[in-house]
């Protein structure tokens, strides 16, 4: 392709309404052009990476057995009110109403669709298992789209379904979609991790998040450096931390002025704040809780709620403090609390001698000993997990890492056979449910997730998989025949070799061309110049190294090309 | 791929819903299914023949320097009230708003979306002409969504949009994409014909439309044989057909009694239908119209549209014929005709000594001469064409054809670039508005007109360069060692040879096998018998031709397959 044609708009300015790099780069590159909050055109260098993309998850999902069609965007209504999900689904799911009045929403996901269309025309077991995925537009009403593609509200997923006999069959096909994943990631030379996620809102249980892993990423990951533990925070499940044996004390009030947060109050006391208990109230739709968390733990919401079995929780509003638990905030505790359900750390119930709000202004319990002193309702793991907390699986020291979701693998189970009825004959002719798993990637979100995690001040540094072209031919002067001449016979013979490259035939200033070289990307920039005339030797830059290299200008360059493009 | 596993669920009865060959051929198929009225999925068969149809548009528009990226389906209501369309449009327009309550569309077209992504980024000659394309779902809500995928309310569009710097330059990009339709078609294996077109109400002029010649198509069409001219009958012009000298003799009132139509009149006088003239009256918007063609020919109402210059045209109500023509249908004519538009085509105006009606029942004028006993309003070329009318081109009997209108190219002009302001600098820094031009394939709509084209009793007869697979295998004994080896190493090596094969190890009758491999239309199928095993015969039936050829099953066999498919 000649720069001259290609239509890449790049723009020398920052534009102010983009906050993430993966945004400001594909704007200021020429990949994407908003057309309103959250929708994109994506013009035709991000085009090609994401063709690239889908074609890597073609391959992946077509290799373990993924056959592909399309379902429609345009869903019936009837379908999600079957599984309940038309009222579940709220605001976030784009309604409209076609010339009859009939309701119709514009597909966020495909299980409805996906098992109304199975369930007509599979009967047996002999037609099981059954991977089918598509690649298309999904739609998602978020209240604040931002970040560019990483949350907007038209974007590109992968979605394959799977229907199995028996569980047996539904952890085979979890495990190749598992692979399948980490195939697709491997190959678009991301660094991802998959962690053990929480099942969310979809439904069902047992699920992984393949994680790109990035400063910017909006999800935190523990894994662990010594075995192959991986999980998001929210979902890391910790054991208890045993405390060093200590004889129990009388538990006493101490005047605490002015102390409302752990860091005062353990200062003031001059203890450390592993010897504090958290005392945090919540509102649930049902009721008002306590979760207790050791002072230096923060508590994880999801694993409450999961606790509580609640569907919404809220920090609770003061005025439900001071009224229900006649206390103040900073001042909670769980000693003598009443009408108020009480969820313990399992941390929490090991501590000796802790300190913990006395439910009156500026004041705290001293020598507090769980158990004797309350007793929770529930006590469950609720904390969230954190640098240096022991790894559930083998002990070692966790990390923690920042993510950007880039894949999600799930098992449904029968969730959605049920509720549609999507049944088969068994070989006993006795009639089953399909145990079902669905496995998403968002493809537009991964593009932005490579440039997230691959990028420097000067612009995007593509995997060469991925790259939208392999390599930019620079001549230093267009006007200059001999250099053109040169450039233009490289340009065709590297194209010929299967090296996807532009020839910058613009008539810009070599710096101009430079700039846009490394704004785009390309992998391998090439630069013809006097040099490369008068002494045959080419100059070939590395876009993630920065090292340059120069090749001999002879029957071998082109191979010699290629071999540093894939030991990219 | 096998066909135990290959999810193409194929129907024995044909469904009653489908009424054109094409829907139910895709529905037994196994091709597709329908989510709920013109909303279908694609299934695995047919989404391979789809990214085939694909991919030869890509390579196409790619040829001619198109570039492919991908607008938004979803666009803000804005930029279709800057055109006016947003009113225009009506009811085929699927609305919906956002949760901010903003109002949106799914695109039909791109004119608005792609125009307004232009004049952003695009300021000077230089970076003309563009020629930009999309392949993606389209939406339009029919008031009666029929005929399977031939008008469906979400449909598959392949768009391309070209920007020029002037009417030379709109010319070229017409042309380039005129060459790649035709290419486009040929390379699917498709009989069709470039055909004039009117230019409809997307606007602009210049327009030709690319049928796919099928007896079911509901476009007809009208060819020269002897000279390339080709159009749309509601295009094709003509002009005054002219008769033998006569002497014009004086204007006379005859009883014609009961004789209300061309046929009966012209039988009860002893004169034949051409020496008729047939008066139609209409009603516009604007005003009550009698349209002149001679007896044996029909009006063109596109024709006649185009010459009053109106938007609405139907045939007036009998009750503004009595009331305001003070005639009686039957019996309406020219001669003293007031109060109303009268407006003939060129060949009434030849005519000597005619017959038409005498505004009074029972009763019809003879020996009546245009210009002498009526003045028309306006003279026009306002009829069909019909067939054995002279090509206007060369002059030789005309033949006409029906199709199915697969793809349109326009130019639109300024018609977009004027409303949505999308100028550009010339060579002189002087502001110009883009010539534009607007390019369409409907790409599932060309897969259902390859199926109305290519069919027999039995089921589809793809064209091989489109078809889901080349050729399937089918092992006679599913239970013979013998057999099964021989058919999984044919399988094997033919796939390994880039011929795309299905094994059918099916559980199945060979009968069974052999209803469906002719129903999906494999364009080969190649039967394992035990003469295969016993003999090294191996039978290949050609789809198409119903012709059978026996192989020599050696090292040679996989290459005169190979010749087979390509001779097709």
């Amino acid at each position: 392709m000649r720069a001259s044609q290609l239509y890449a708009p790049t723009l020398r300015e920052v534009p102010a309404e983009a906050e993430v790099v993966s945004h400001q780069l594909m704007l200021r590159a020429g990949l994407i052009r908003k057309a309103t909050g959250g929708i994109y055109t994506y013009l035709p260098l991000a085009w090609r990476v994401l063709k690239k993309i889908k074609q890597i998850v073609r391959e992946e999902m077509d290799a373990k057995g993924g056959q592909e069609l399309a379902m429609p965007i345009m869903q019936p209504a009837e379908m999600w009110q079957e599984t309940g999900r038309w009222d579940v689904y709220g605001e976030e799911m784009f309604r409209l109403k076609d010339r009859h009045d009939r309701n119709f929403c514009l597909g966020p996901t495909h299980e409805e669709m996906i098992t109304t269309l199975v369930r007509m025309d599979v009967r047996s077991y002999r037609q099981l298992p059954l991977l089918l995925y598509q690649i298309q537009n999904k739609y998602r009403d978020e209240i604040r789209p931002r970040f560019g593609l990483m949350r907007g509200r038209e974007f590109i997923m992968k979605d394959l379904y799977s229907f199995d006999r028996d569980e047996a069959g539904l952890d085979i096909s979890y495990r190749k979609m598992y692979d399948a994943y980490t195939n697709v990631f491997s190959r678009c030379g991301l660094k991802f991790r998959a962690v053990e996620a929480d099942s969310g809102a979809i439904g069902g249980s047992g699920s992984h998040e393949f994680m790109v892993i990035a400063e910017s990423g909006e999800a935190a990951i523990a894994y662990c450096a010594a075995c192959e533990y991986a999980a998001n925070v929210e979902k890391a499940e910790l054991k208890a931390i045993t405390v060093p044996a200590e004889t129990p004390l009388p538990l006493t009030v101490k005047d605490t002025p002015g102390t409302k947060s752990i860091k005062e109050v353990s200062s003031y006391l001059g203890v450390s704040p592993e010897k504090t208990i958290k005392t945090l109230a919540f509102q649930t739709e049902k009721e008002l809780v306590l979760a207790l968390v050791r002072g230096d733990h923060e508590v994880n919401e999801i694993k409450l709620l999961n606790q509580l079995g609640c569907l919404h929780l809220d920090i609770a509003p003061e005025q439900a403090i001071v009224s229900q638990l006649h206390t103040v905030p900073g001042f909670i505790g769980p000693v003598g609390a009443t009408g108020v359900k009480i969820v313990a750390d399992h941390t929490v119930m090991q501590m000796v001698n802790g300190v913990c709000g006395a439910n009156k202004p500026d004041q705290h319990y001293i020598q507090v000993n769980p158990d004797r002193d309350f007793q929770p309702d529930i006590i469950a793991d609720i904390r969230l997990i954190q640098e240096g907390d022991p790894c559930p699986h083998c002990g070692a020291a966790v990390k923690t890492a920042r993510g950007i979701e880039a894949g999600q693998v799930f098992k449904l189970f029968t969730k959605y056979s049920k509720s549609l009825e999507a049944t088969f004959l068994d070989e006993n002719g006795k009639e089953q449910l399909m145990l079902m798993g669905c496995y998403g990637i968002g493809v537009s979100r991964t593009m932005a997730a490579a440039i997230e995690q691959n990028h420097d001040d000067d612009g995007i540094i593509w995997p060469a998989a991925i790259a939208p072209f392999h390599a930019v031919i620079v001549p230093i002067s267009g006007k200059d025949s001999e250099q053109m001449d040169l450039a233009e016979r490289l340009y065709g013979e590297l194209n010929q070799a299967g090296i996807e490259t532009v020839i910058d035939d613009r008539s810009e200033r070599p710096g101009v061309k430079f700039k846009d070289a490394d704004l785009i990307g390309y992998p391998l920039k090439i630069t013809v110049s006097p040099k490369t005339v008068s002494e045959g030797l080419l100059e070939v830059k590395i876009r993630r190294s920065g090292e340059t290299v120069f090749l001999q200008l002879n029957a071998g360059v082109i191979a010699k090309v290629k071999e540093l493009l894939v030991s990219l």
